[in-house]
């Protein structure tokens, strides 16, 4: 994250940085000049200098916003690991918010505090030149050591704001997260008549929140007291005395050669430096305050960070209950990864694989099968039986948890889901989705030939009415659910994979369109696993693959008899 | 929203009200009684009040904050609102955000308006009675009249500021949703290997944006010169004009009986609350800038709370682009809610009821069938086929477009979800779910019961684990997918209700207890409609409903003929 030395950010901070000098150059001329008329004419360069700083802290905030998120997109996005995260691993909740809100508020608190200790740190080594010049060394150093002294008595007194800090972010946390498992089983909890029950836990999750935000509002209130008392008022009362001291010994060789007017003047520029001084430590011993927020966000920062590099090198974490719950029977100790996987073109073969869940939840305990190019399989079972289990096991989104898998290169296998997925763009993008337009043109494939594919599956109209291959729309919900299919079947004779696998995604398709995909398919030389209860598809197939939910499965030659019974 | 007279946050606004004033009496002390060292003296009682003054301040923010969000929440969670929000109606788009940040945000951006608004509101009123009773009334009437003119322009100049704010407001929720959007659909994504098609959406969203701050922030940059150089430097200037005049006319009523030092004690001391006073005056035209914030947040708190009124009263809007798209054919003009329905016990029926998805699709025109108590039906057909509309205009959480449906009061009818739902709560309160424990009490259910119910679906050996009704544990993770089904079985069977839908809901569950299931529920009298596609299943229904998802249906009677051969 951290940049070169020659680049926008540097330049920034050396604007900030020559702002903040410029910023305490106006206030030691303040103190020296001290007339009212003078002062208030001399605002308009300090609202310049104010001007200039402000901007230079946006941009640097934006900068550094724009690298972080930047350098943490090239991780998340890299591979599978933007669906690791929310589906194999369960340390990170909500990596959205963390990568859009939490990046920015990290960026910010970093940039503030650059400047909230940089400022007070140039006053003060500004004043105690000045003052050692004035009143000699002494005073400073009476004073730099009542301010560390103070210092550490507000940072422990301050501890606990740190912890408050945490739970806060973690009572917000909850709060978020009870919201947001509403949305998500809003239809099961409408079934239910939830609503009164949910409104409950809601209640008391917001209430638990509310009564910490409560007291740490008092706390701050009262901790604010100590604050100013040691930090403002006693740190003044100790300045003064350390100005007046050279003052009040008439014998100090200064006194010797002024005048009284001047001696006064002497006395009341030290005065105001020496306040001044005492100010800035005050607001350095303030920004600890400010530290502790910011540590909360650099952890999660650096969680993620972690989290996102751990899963690109291929580990993860997540809390299997189930094997420690002891229930013992039907787990068996699962270890991520522990299966072979080889890399062969035209076959699919499962070799003692078992299939479970992540989270250690086995469906079938050993899966042998073998699938060569030509033959289409038809996979059928319940719900939970392992179906897309078994796909994400194929499509290398699971670990392997043992055994051996043979199988083609990752591109060369498709997947086309229930719910077919439209992403955001053009119509052409719709098609050729995930290629882009100069992959499109390296492959040669004509906006012709696209054509020809959409009218395939009945969907040429849409070019048409649309007028061009460029229109962007909101394609997933501009589309019914039947024309979504067929795009998705557009999109397959577009990529023609080794293998595809339609997960019931024909449901919203007419006969004769879905006769001609199987038809266009096996012309192609596509091989087909189907997840359908259709009695018609069973002909498209020369195997079946019946798992029954409860850990059993079949892989069975589709005959006649199958066909005429059932399965 | 807005509470009572005597209240607790009618309490805090008066303190606050009390400590501006009193900020207010100090600054002025301070203007009167100059030397530096009782200046600095004097900052004690000043942190004092400043102190009281935040406490105030966040305390009101809470209290706003929890008033607010019980509204909302009322509102929000009475029926199905927080279903329909997500489901029917596509105005908001992410209602958790807006309950829990926005709400926040909006309650601290108007408690800090009043404060920010009332001080200076405070001290000009202050330092116009005191300056008029020393320099006469026309040197702060000239003051406001430039101050009023100089407002009217800034406010010109600083009008694309609202409209910035509500562009800003619109890429960050642009760049959110592709966020959310990545996660929802990770699987498809990564099925597809689309990670790098949507890293270029994701970067040139987040592009935009950052483009959009970075001009912000130079546009507040340029309006920042001549904010100060109209609100700050020219009215010091035209202040000090204002005092000076009096003092220049040495014909003045006030200087027959002043000596010099007296006079110019008294210079200072106008001069001093008039620069106080333009300050204040630029304060509040500066709090315009605010003030356009707050607009933001205030429009989407009301958009909210309209949509909630609306929905509540059982108005819903969506975009039926479909319609629109002119596609004709299949596509029926709806009206939501213009079905008939009829609470009567013991009998389901359809009667030319059109079964189409909130956005205008249609998936059976005119269904027609009727179902008695005692009459179990199967359900079968492809996905998408319309089986779950079906059961969500069963469940009311859809409108009816047409025909009348007859129909048990909701409570009457459960819906057993395929993913069953478990409640944040104890082990009690997965089976009781949505009743708390009176509900269970009042029902006369002893935990005598519940455990029967448990045993009854082989689930008995979880409360003897656990040890105890009340443990708490997050059951979602705990329990196994077979598991979580069994759990809401015993669930339906702690309800009884007189019909319930099974949602694939036994597919992990062994042939043994599912056949318990319904012979149980035959015995207590639930009515069943089953989703499902085991053949050992067709044995407990008497009817099928097969709809074929191209909009055809039938309803027939479960032969002997029907099970040997399948549908």
């Amino acid at each position: 994250m951290v940049p070169g030395v020659f680049c926008k950010e540097s330049g920034y901070c050396l604007l900030i940085a020559a702002m903040l000098v410029a910023r305490t150059y106006c206030d030691v001329w303040m103190i020296q000049n001290g007339t009212m008329i003078e002062r208030s004419m001399f605002q308009m360069p300090i609202s310049l200098v104010n001007n200039f700083l402000k901007l230079g802290l946006n941009e640097l905030k934006l900068c550094c916003r724009v690298r972080l998120t930047k350098h943490l997109y090239d991780e998340y996005l890299q591979g599978y690991t933007y669906y690791k995260i929310g589906n194999l691993d369960n340390r990170i909740g909500n990596p959205d918010q963390l990568l859009t809100q939490d990046v920015e508020r990290f960026c910010n608190s970093v940039v503030d505090l650059y400047s909230n200790i940089s400022k007070p740190l140039l006053d003060i080594g500004l004043y105690i030149f000045k003052l050692t010049s004035a009143i000699g060394p002494q005073g400073p150093a009476c004073m730099i050591g009542y301010l560390v002294f103070s210092g550490l008595i507000l940072t422990r007194l301050r501890r606990p704001i740190g912890k408050m800090t945490v739970m806060e972010q973690r009572y917000e946390g909850e709060y978020r997260f009870v919201n947001s498992r509403l949305i998500t089983n809003s239809e099961e909890i409408a079934f239910y008549n939830g609503n009164l029950r949910e409104k409950q836990t809601i209640h008391s999750t917001f209430q638990k929140l509310v009564d910490h935000l409560h007291n740490f509002i008092v706390f701050r209130f009262s901790t604010g007291f100590v604050d100013s008392i040691i930090a403002k008022y006693i740190a003044t009362v100790v300045g003064y005395l350390v100005v007046s001291r050279p003052f009040l010994n008439h014998t100090h060789p200064r006194h010797l050669r002024s005048t009284h007017a001047e001696l006064l003047e002497d006395y009341y520029q030290s005065g105001r430096m020496l306040l001044s001084m005492s100010q800035a430590l005050g607001r350095i011993v303030l920004a600890g305050r400010e530290m502790s927020r910011l540590s909360g966000f650099t952890a999660r920062i650096t969680e993620i960070m972690k989290v996102l590099k751990e899963l690109n090198s291929g580990k993860y974490e997540r809390t299997m209950v189930s094997q420690q719950g002891g229930r013992g029977a039907h787990r068996i100790t699962l270890v991520p990864g522990s299966g072979e996987i080889i890399h062969k073109d035209k076959i699919i073969k499962f070799e003692h694989t078992p299939l479970a869940t992540p989270n250690g939840d086995i469906l079938i305990k050993d899966l042998s099968f073998e699938v060569t190019s030509g033959t289409n399989v038809l996979v059928c079972g319940p719900n939970g039986c392992g179906k897309s289990s078994l796909f994400r096991v194929l499509g290398e989104l699971w670990p392997l948890f043992g055994g051996r898998l043979t199988k083609p290169e990752r591109g060369k296998l498709f997947y086309v889901p229930q719910r077919p997925y439209m992403t955001l763009g053009s119509l052409r993008d719709q098609v050729i989705y995930p290629d882009t337009v100069e992959d499109q043109r390296r492959k040669g494939t004509f906006d012709k030939v696209l054509k020809e594919y959409l009218d395939h599956v009945q969907l040429g109209h849409i070019l048409e009415r649309e007028g061009s291959w460029d229109t962007v729309q909101d394609w997933m919900d501009v589309l019914s659910g039947g024309e979504k299919q067929r795009m998705a079947m557009a999109r397959l004779f577009y990529h023609k994979p080794q293998f595809a696998i339609l997960d019931e995604c024909t449901s919203a398709v007419s006969v004769d369109v879905e006769d001609f995909i199987y038809s266009h398919c096996r012309t192609v030389g596509i091989t087909l696993f189907t997840v359908s209860h259709r009695k018609s598809l069973w002909k498209h197939h020369e195997y079946y693959l019946h798992m029954d939910g409860r850990g059993n499965y079949e892989f069975k030659a589709i005959t006649q008899e199958t066909i005429a019974f059932g399965s």
